[in-house]
């Protein structure tokens, strides 16, 4: 049963990609899409910060996007959310043909499910569960919005919005972005909820599907959800710590509804990116611990970036196991296997060697500002979070052209890396065995 | 031929340096140590800073400090660099005993040597090269610095810096440092030299000693050389593509002199530290590279500290070769161990925790200053560079306690780190092996 593709899982992915973005660009630079026309360099940052469900822009999507282009921002960011492949797959099953097998080893891959039949089901599924969640958000929203701006803005903006967070896009099309809804109960409950579900990953939101249980979820579930609440809680934490008498972010509110607005900047990093408060006003610690957030991201196979919860675990399991002098991490009854501690180092490393390179580039090129602005908007592009200290627009070209490609690599990087370490040729040894000194 | 230690060398060596550390606090305190006398604070910092060959300082050595004090820093810079263990090792055969069991293990290990009966010849191989190093080192100087200063001062301040050199000290006595000869091709050559060769490794060193011929040079002594070279070509070229035209820096001096200076300031920050340019001057790209090489650092087992040359080059490596879909790192024709690999990504991991950690503790501490200066800081002394932006002095105590903790855990916590990976057990699978997803 073995083929020989064309065309390995990576290039698909990447050029699909590249595709996607040349026809957004070419759709936003027409008249239709904006009020006052794009530049093709402003068409092309939007599509590409779409698409990538980054959502940096060069352009208000609020006041400078027509009702088509705010519409082509939310099937951009639909496509590079809920997945190129999901979709790939949904477009072939809508036209009513059958799913190629090249096709079909793409999405099971992104997958990492065993069992070819269970992928169309799964496709459904997750296409199924998005829809549910995004309409049943939006009802929510809906409580608050269509009393507060009538039925047809309030429902639109409540569909938006709940489909911009599961999504993990972190557009907002309202005047002044979320952050006046930021600490209002319900608003934050439904929007954090939707965009924490969205960046759980397909694969732990089928197993939470089909389990139910809890202990029967796969090591996989256990760990994402596992990190999932420890980062998010003890963000939580911190921020309010850092930041509870910071007179421009959480101070701006009363004291009751800190702990809300709090939370949402907890939770938005990993990599929602709506932005609530101004990056510019934190303090430096939550800044730092914001910059981590959005490095680590979200869930594999998510509408989230970064280089994934479980890869984060993973690496702090196995230093762990090392620390203790055994060579083989264990969590929740089970061994990791060898295959995923290193394919989670070599994708922390390599991530980190792209996001430095990046800022790297992105400081030479931009002496006259702030170190910390610059970094501060390359992890925000490689994690595809789009949070920014206000920068963005300010910023030369050349350094909005690595911008684009820290969310491109962002986005499909560590995908496309793990498709390529899915399978490891078996090489014998050519060489003898050798030790090296350490530390 | 198995014992049972009462202590395991990770604490040996901690405690060793603690003691130190202690004993020269009180030293320094004495009135005999400095002109004005200094506070206990600044004796304990000095006293850290010395043994862990950091040469930060809150007092100057060069007009604060008798000549006692100054004996007393080349003392303990000696004791922490040429390695408290090795000095141990000295000790003994100095009182004419035997080499105990205990002590020899720790040498051992330390110098990864499988041999017992090699590592006493080794001790003395090594000791007896450090001092021809730096007495000739010191001789090519004072033919500089004897006509510019006279005899005595002459004299003493060659052999003061041949010795701060080789330690990667980076402690200078002279009124302002050694920026004035850092583009003086002679004292350029033979301080970097100097700190380059104290900075390769002791291991490397005898290997280079033993062997004579290239090809036949270990595995580690191989790597350790071949990133010792690509890395300072490297930041020597991009440094001067850099700094080419800062007039705070390299453009400070004619142009023909500018090369020398740029390889100064290239390979000090691995981890010499001698200050030869204003720190706060470099462009932020500059300060971005000398993070990165502070924290890479010199070799294994050498005076230099970081996570190691070796370290870098295997994982390295290491992602290249899984890259490429091999699990098995190879160079020179050999196969890296895999417990080397794992290694490595350990003490990165563990490292980056670290410092990540400090950073951030001293980002909170110190409200009101630019984070960037305070991150380089926090950098410089885990990696003992004892480069800094001039604002060690102006630190909270909170803050400089956590930069001493930094020197201490970067001098010592890779090795004691190696030690304790040194010898996983190997322990049966208890659970079923799984996989998880990454990226
Ligand atoms: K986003
Ligand atoms: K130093």
């Amino acid at each position: 049963l073995r083929h020989t593709w064309r065309y390995s899982p990576p290039t698909i992915l990447s050029g699909g990609f590249l595709l996607l973005i040349a026809v957004g660009t070419a759709l936003f630079a027409t008249p239709f899409a904006s009020h006052q026309g794009m530049t093709f360099w402003e068409a092309l940052f939007t599509a590409t910060a779409s698409i990538t469900v980054t959502g940096m822009s060069l352009v208000d999507p609020a006041s400078d996007l027509t009702l088509f282009g705010q519409l082509l921002v939310m099937v951009l960011f639909h496509l590079g959310g809920l997945g190129l492949m999901t979709f790939a797959v949904l477009t072939v099953m809508a036209l009513g043909g059958r799913l190629g097998l090249k096709g079909q080893r793409v999405v099971r891959e992104a997958m990492d499910q065993a069992s070819p039949g269970d992928v169309m089901l799964l496709v459904r599924r997750v296409a199924l569960l998005a829809l549910c969640l995004e309409v049943s958000g939006a009802a929510v929203l809906a409580t608050v919005w269509v009393p507060a701006m009538g039925w047809t803005e309030g429902l639109w903006m409540s569909f938006f919005h709940a489909a911009s967070a599961f999504n993990n896009a972190g557009v907002s099309l309202l005047p002044d972005g979320l952050a006046p809804w930021a600490a209002t109960p319900l608003i934050t409950l439904v929007i954090t909820g939707l965009f924490i579900t969205g960046g759980l990953g397909f694969t732990v939101l089928t197993d939470l599907w089909r389990q139910r249980r809890l202990s029967k979820l796969s090591l996989h579930s256990k760990l994402t959800l596992t990190g999932t609440l420890i980062l998010a809680v003890g963000a939580w934490l911190l921020i309010m710590a850092f930041e509870w008498t910071n007179g421009t972010t959480l101070a701006a509110v009363d004291s009751g509804s800190r702990p809300w607005l709090a939370w949402f900047v907890a939770v938005v990093p990993r990599s929602a990116g709506f932005s609530v408060v101004d990056m510019s006003s934190l303090y430096a610690p939550s800044v730092l611990l914001v910059m981590f957030l959005i490095f680590i991201g979200g869930g594999s196979n998510s509408t989230a970036s970064g280089i994934k919860v479980s890869t984060f675990m993973v690496v702090v399991l196995a230093t762990r196991a090392f620390l203790t002098g055994r060579r083989r991490p264990t969590a929740f009854r089970r061994t990791v296997s060898l295959d995923s501690v290193f394919r989670a180092y070599t994708v922390v490393v390599l991530s980190m060697l792209m996001v430095m390179l990046g800022c790297f580039l992105l400081v030479i090129l931009e002496p006259e500002m702030k170190p910390m602005d610059v970094l501060f908007e390359g992890f925000s592009a490689f994690g595809t979070a789009g949070l920014s200290r206000g920068i963005t627009e300010d910023l030369s070209k050349p350094s909005q052209a690595i911008l684009m490609v820290l969310m491109f690599a962002g986005r499909i990087g560590p995908l496309a890396l793990a498709f390529s370490l899915a399978r490891p040729r078996a090489v014998k040894l050519r060489y003898v065995e050798d030790q090296v000194q350490i530390g």
